[in-house]
């Protein structure tokens, strides 16, 4: 094991970043200077810029998650955001502080899940800061991603009677926390314990290991699509489905029986005596595609493979509410991930 | 006092950023979607991005640091980067990690200090990411500039017998930090103590509040100046140097009385007994620009009214050397902040 003072700060960053190859045409410079260079020059090209900050003890708990998932989905979830905006991401920044309990090996892992989303996804690594930390692990990522001029999807272009649609299931990841949560309470205290994870792998891997939707834009492009507003689902449907409503000023109506639920949430939701649905509509870090389309595209949205119509928009006044499977209305409320109170 | 908890994470963003107002055309959307929106599709631009963590108890100590000047330096950091670049800074991004011990009003001063340092410099804020903290106080800032296309400087660039140049003084920044930290140990215990600055406010503002060199990247541009290479002072004028002789596959040469340093950072290394050309050339944090030009701008050079000579572009198997007023060369070694060793 090697103390991260051995390499130095400059050595570190030349060991952690070395492995990653540059994939862009865009990337002109990556790491190793003031800055990175870019060049989006193309005159119908518009530049794209998400960040994230991920801290331990509030965002991950290292206990149960690998440090080569942690890049991973620190990354993913970036790229998740620039797909969001129709986008396709092409460059990372990763900058991390580190306490004195993690050696130069733990945070080649950490790079080696990053490098592997990169790879994945066709991204550059063009920069970053490494620095000590008082206490735990934190990262901050910003992804800087190309969009089409005229293309690009914000969260305020949903009008009345447009259809609301989302991509895969929700609820997993909620549920694959619950269950890492459950078997790390059950092992305290013993040395051999083997979590459980049998016939859950998926809820486990939506929590782990998610992926960014880039074959939901890909088939949004296919079928000729153009989405009026869009966002990926990272806080839970309710939380989203309202940002989008206030940003656009209008309501919406959602069907329950619409909402897409894989079995395995299913299941664990009855084993754990959770409401399936709420964790569905709350749950987060499903870095789904939530997206809106107008009336017309209504037969398109239809032979969509990776998407699917959970409701419409309405006029504001109508409010947002989800729709029950009894045909009550459920005024729906941001209840989903606030890192603040969850303290 | 506001609990940060009572306006929840979307709350705080829209309470911190709503005074922040865009400058740049570039800027096409902000704060308040999954990405910002930029646009630098003219054919001759291209794009610069740096990105810097600042860990409390690590990078800075608030018993001595106010937020607004935290937030304002934190900013212009960033900005020194771009400028090192020979760029035109013009967005950032913004996130923070807080503990319980901040309250809404802290985190608005540092937004004030950030405000007031991009209307400085005309950059927009345009994202971030906010989030509680286990402990203390976590800034990631990343920042989006613009470059002119053949005019980017980049580190490697110098040549033999090219001619090194610094901007303002150095050793400023160091030695406002000692005196710093002596009133604070003076202060220990002490209800009312009063700090005594006087006659050495210039290295108390360049530790608190330093200034990126805008106005040497104008002064270069009117006097028609190519700078070979370039990069900003952060970590001291020794690792600045290996850095562009590393990367150039360069020497140097460096002259002991033409180092740069303010009579202030002179009178409080005599006060601390402390050797004034280490802290010069190993002090860090000056943010001043390193810059080198060929041997035919020498005229020109002469005539900037913002930096000066230092020494010269030399062979590689001549090494790097400082060459001390009674004539010894002294090997440069890196003895700058190296975040890792110093916790």
């Amino acid at each position: 094991m090697s103390e991260i003072s051995s390499l130095g700060e400059f050595g570190l960053i030349d060991a952690l970043t070395r492995d990653f190859k540059v994939k862009n045409k865009s990337t002109k410079y990556g790491v190793g200077d003031d800055c990175a260079v870019l060049d989006y020059s193309g005159k119908e090209v518009e530049t794209l810029v998400t960040t994230d900050m991920l801290l331990e003890g509030i965002h991950f708990d290292l206990t149960y998650v690998p440090l080569r998932h942690l890049g991973y989905k620190s990354a993913v979830v970036n790229f998740s955001d620039v797909y969001a905006m129709n986008g396709t991401p092409r460059q990372i920044t990763v900058s991390i502080g580190v306490s004195k309990r993690f050696t130069v090996e733990h945070i080649a892992e950490f790079y080696d899940g990053v490098r592997l989303a990169c790879e994945q996804y066709g991204v550059d690594l063009v920069g970053g800061d490494t620095s000590a930390s008082v206490t735990g692990l934190i990262i901050s990522i910003t992804c800087i991603g190309e969009g089409v001029k005229g293309k690009t999807v914000m969260r305020s272009g949903a009008r009345d009677t447009d259809l609301i649609c989302v991509s895969g299931d929700l609820g997993a990841a909620y549920m694959g926390l619950q269950l890492l949560e459950r078997e790390r309470q059950a092992s305290a205290g013993q040395k051999d314990f083997q979590p459980d994870f049998a016939g859950k792998e998926y809820i486990i891997e939506r929590q782990l290991k998610p992926e960014a939707r880039r074959d939901v834009i890909a088939e949004l492009s296919t079928l000729d699509i153009h989405p009026t507003a869009m966002m990926d689902v990272s806080d839970g449907l309710s939380s989203e489905l309202l940002h989008i409503c206030h940003d656009s000023g209008v309501g919406c109506r959602v069907y329950e029986d619409r909402i897409p639920i894989d079995y395995q949430t299913a299941i664990m939701a009855e084993e754990l005596n959770m409401n399936l649905v709420t964790a569905a509509m709350n749950g987060g870090e499903d870095y789904e595609l939530l997206f809106t389309v107008p009336l017309t595209e209504h037969e398109k949205v239809q032979q969509m493979k990776t998407a699917r119509l959970i409701g419409r928009i309405t006029k504001p006044e109508l409010g947002a509410y989800l729709v029950s499977r009894d045909n009550n209305e459920i005024e729906i409320k941001a209840q989903g991930w606030n890192a603040f109170t969850q303290e």
